[in-house]
């Protein structure tokens, strides 16, 4: 397998990296007694963030209690500075601190996530306005053809191998996977999704597919394998792409399967079926009259079209640490901001799923063998690094918990195309995932 | 049953009644020669609608080609000044001049409707602004709450005996059925429909369900029968109330299904599921964030609620003459602004399924059914409503073939809902249709 070497986070915005545990103890101050308003301080943030079963621990082991309820969770500040940075940043500092170990967590760390997202949701309704304008999410950044270069660059050239540490060891999904039923392991309910998706376009042997962000490629190798038809699947990952085509070779099935290293907004021809699995979240909203357009041009009259995106149940900016840090450019769109780009182009949408508890557990998935892969990853990268993954996998399988993030299938049609599927019956008529190997 | 008498159609808004047919002959003009700029009239008609294969007769038996093509369907125009209002607001005077008689159509009416829906959606793309303007349709009348009871008297209460003779014998269902194969029959299908919404909703015996707009009660009827669920159920229309209860007594399920003659803004109570088939189209727009608000407030936390409407691929106002003369205030919305009503709730949507096709399924029972009674239907009302009547379904029928019109069935929970159904499997575990009986 091609795998690409391990490398650096590329140096797009990188945050302070300083680490209190490397630090002269007179620079941190981490020795010296709260004043009575850093007190002050961390209760007002607590009640800010609606109260949730948090205490925290400061910088001289002084515990504060979350008042009328029993903490269910600790977070630990390690230093002043820590404590000032959350307050006048919050979105983007906690991950930042956490990442450079300023801040620490006892207790299970996605279910303090989730618990804080809960309380920060109902909260945030009775902010005072000056609040919500000092620590709301800031737009995300560029997403024109370079950028989006740029942005892909930064989280999916990250290296192969680290990816293969905690993705599912099949067909290396970095998406949702499917668990029609909850015990499925990762690896079968990422390929009950890849089946999910292809039962959803109708795929027949001879057909023409063209799939837009094919990640490792995987989907494209599958509905190659399992359906018989041909695919255009493009990406603008390098190091994705040479795994993919890789696979595609030893598999044999580089004769159906054409992995074209450009992107979408260049895709050519006419295709029976469009289909993007976690491409949307790149694209950008001011894109989606250009992506409407695209798959207007590039979908047969009687072809289906797929979008599998996460989104959210209205509109709101990514988190802020996640757009800067980890995900460039991302923004997850609402539901109506979705439908924007089916409207516009005339389409008729035909069946949408909502599959959020699904993220939440593939995420689980992850986290745990990312967790048991934690010293590998370090080694590859550095302890920071690896802190900052774990803060993202936590975040957001509590954000996916918490309901502050959606993932929706999408299926469409141009609106005059009445050679519909009859009933959704024939996704049903059997298991979607392969039997435990 | 408690069948309400036939009645004459209320008085909101009257078309012109003259049959052409009824008048003395030189106030028709009937027997004169056209003008040459009559003819040249018909044939920029038929440019501006897009060319479709019609032909036109003209009162003094002259034809008129579509050009190039073979005609497929006739239009006769009776009079002159037929063709001086056709073309002075087509969208209106095409179902009011068939109504009156002085326009007529050879050929199946369906598919003269189908083809000129999706010959006009073609070129009035290329319409000049001032045309546009001209044969626009218009906003919808308020739907206030005494308008909303205007509104919906003007077309359901026009008499149970009416409806008996054409909607199914199993439910006196007037909304789109469920053809889970294309060989049903109506009342399979419509019970079908009935099975289908109830397993979206995952009922089970002992929850409670509130119902908006229950149409002749039968929805109520089939959760309480095959559910065992408590079902109140709203409506405005006295008609169709009086049917529902009587039915209700006569099945003994009474101490289940409470009818409640009022309009669903006044809804009380909290509920294990919401559920509404067929009202949205009513409500209006402006009326979206107020039904938001009340399904926020009379969904339990665990709760599911579904809407199933008639909606668009993009925002259009209804049909000019089916707002004026069938169903006042109507208008379905697009995709995007029935999420509108998701987003403003902070729902979270779980399922939308379109049932576009079904729905032309549907209607052509019903006309087939209409046009065997059509003689019993002009002896309860007059010629000219029969005919009107036939124009909407067949209207109806081309508008969900052209895809003019769609149907969605969308299901949503509070967004912060995490006890939701593991996939839809369960949906099609067995068939939602009766056998034949």
């Amino acid at each position: 397998m091609n795998q690409g070497s391990a490398r650096k986070v590329p140096q797009t915005e990188q945050p302070e990296k300083s680490n209190i545990l490397s630090l002269p103890l007179e620079e941190t101050q981490a020795d010296r007694e709260p004043h009575s308003y850093e007190r002050w301080l961390v209760a007002k943030l607590m009640r800010m963030a609606g109260s949730p079963p948090i205490q925290f621990r400061l910088w001289n082991g002084e515990v504060i209690d979350p008042g009328d309820q029993e903490p269910r969770f600790t977070l630990h500040l390690k230093d002043p500075k820590a404590l000032y940075t959350l307050v006048s940043n919050p979105n983007l500092a906690f991950g930042d601190l956490y990442s450079a170990g300023r801040l620490d967590v006892d207790g299970d760390l996605p279910e303090l996530m989730e618990a804080l997202y809960r309380s920060v949701h109902q909260a945030r309704q009775k902010w005072p306005r000056w609040l919500e304008a000092l620590w709301r999410n800031h737009s995300p950044r560029a997403t024109g053809l370079s950028e989006a270069r740029e942005n892909i660059h930064h989280h999916y050239d990250l290296g192969n191998a680290f990816y293969q540490l905690w993705l599912d060891q099949a067909e290396m999904q970095y998406t949702c996977a499917y668990y029609e039923t909850p015990d499925l392991t990762l690896e079968q309910a990422q390929l009950a999704k890849l089946e999910h998706v292809c039962r959803k376009l109708r795929l027949k042997p001879g057909m023409t597919v063209v799939e837009a962000g094919c990640g490792w490629g995987g989907l494209a190798r599958y509905m190659a394998r399992h359906y018989g038809v041909k695919v255009h699947a493009y990406n603008i990952s390098r190091e994705q792409l040479a795994y993919a085509r890789e696979q595609a070779r030893a598999q044999e099935l580089d004769h159906l399967v054409e992995y074209v290293e450009d992107d979408y907004r260049n895709i050519q021809g006419q295709y029976d079926a469009f289909v993007s699995v976690g491409m949307l979240e790149h694209v950008g909203k001011e894109n989606y009259q250009a992506l409407s357009e695209l798959i207007r041009r590039s979908l047969k009259p009687d072809g289906l079209a797929l979008l599998h995106s996460i989104g959210r149940n209205r509109p709101m900016l990514m988190n802020a640490w996640i757009e800067k840090r980890i995900f460039p450019g991302a923004y997850p769109p609402s539901i109506g901001e979705f439908m924007t780009i089916c409207e516009h182009g005339d389409f008729s949408v035909l069946d949408v799923e909502n599959l959020r508890l699904h993220y939440a557990q593939t995420l689980s998935h992850w986290m745990d063998r990312f967790n048991a892969s934690a010293d590998e990853v370090t080694a590859m990268y550095d302890e920071h690094f690896t802190r900052a993954w774990r803060m993202y996998l936590a975040g957001s399988i509590a954000a996916f918990r918490a309901g502050s993030l959606q993932l929706f299938q999408v299926v469409f049609s141009h609106g005059d195309n009445n050679r519909l599927p009859q009933s959704r019956q024939d996704l049903y008529a059997c298991p979607a995932a392969p039997e435990s190997p």
